[in-house]
């Protein structure tokens, strides 16, 4: 190990594709809407080769989108860089705010499949109202070899108990064709 | 919010003082050893106001240290910045590993307080066989209000079973010590 040197930061990137695929203008007024453009993130991202197959999207209580993530593990050399991660780190950084809804706004996360045991950590942190999940986690289970690793037996529960608003199987089909599609293309599991 | 960029890209860093405070030549033979180091970097952190009360490192199996981490979530705006996430980032881009032991290694993770649900979800994917915990989370609990969020009720259970040793209360006076001072200074909490 000597010669490498030590690291004292590290960076975290989204795909060049990303700035392009989302309209930041636009208003996402509701759970399909929010969930769709989410689900579009992991499609992109497995047709792209530049990812796993999920994708998340953080929006502001107007609609409007603040950040987006897919995942990013391995690209990144990186066990964070799952999708929901990828999305509160950037819009944490764009706000500059480590807990988003300390400004008083309202936040929701939309992501493409349930999260897993680190992201669902992390979703108690980021300073998010509401998350809107698509595949669940016996889908990933089914469809891929990615594992979702261990939550409290009431995970939704300890969620909702803190004021995050937990809504399931929004777009949950749409949602398994990615995993499905990933799957089928061979894609890599980790 | 219009007006402000979309940000495709985060970075996470280190306060300048731990290049200095780490012996990177040096072997670190054991749990104490290896906990003395995430301890000092707690209590460094605390002296010199660069963020919370909490200290980690990863060893490689001959005891060098591969990185180290503190809590940087207000300093970075980013409720990852965790000192157990930024040793898991920092040590993954040195290594150029998503899954540190990927490479046939043996890592530790010596943190100076039981990993919070984020920093416990992402300690199964980081590629670790050993977690070192110092203060419990009852100790965090008692001596300061940080949250540290829910676990499944066998958490280090989780753990071994998945091949990832815990050894809990090493030095665990010393590490509720720097909580403790870190309440007395009147530390923010969040």
């Amino acid at each position: 190990m000597s010669g490498r040197p030590f690291c004292s930061q590290a960076q975290l990137a989204l795909p060049d594709w990303v700035a392009l695929e989302v309209d930041f203008a636009r208003r996402y007024p509701d759970d399909r809407s929010q969930m769709t453009l989410a689900i579009t993130l992991a499609q992109r991202n497995v047709e792209q080769q530049t990812g796993g197959p999920f994708g998340a999207a953080i929006f502001a209580g107007d609609g409007q989108v603040v950040a987006v993530g897919v995942n990013r593990v391995v690209a990144e050399s990186c066990s964070l860089a799952h999708a929901e991660i990828m999305a509160f780190i950037t819009a944490q950084t764009r706000l500059q705010q480590f807990r988003l809804n300390a400004n008083g706004g309202r936040y929701t996360l939309a992501t493409s499949a349930q999260p897993c045991c680190q992201c669902y950590g992390a979703s108690f942190w980021a300073g998010i109202d509401v998350l809107l999940i698509g595949a669940r986690s016996a889908d990933v289970h089914e469809l891929t070899e990615f594992d979702e690793g261990p939550l409290p037996e009431d995970w939704a529960g300890e969620l909702t108990r803190r004021g995050i608003a937990v809504r399931q199987d929004v777009l949950r089909e749409p949602a398994r064709a990615v995993l499905a599609a990933y799957r089928d293309r061979g894609g890599a599991n980790y």
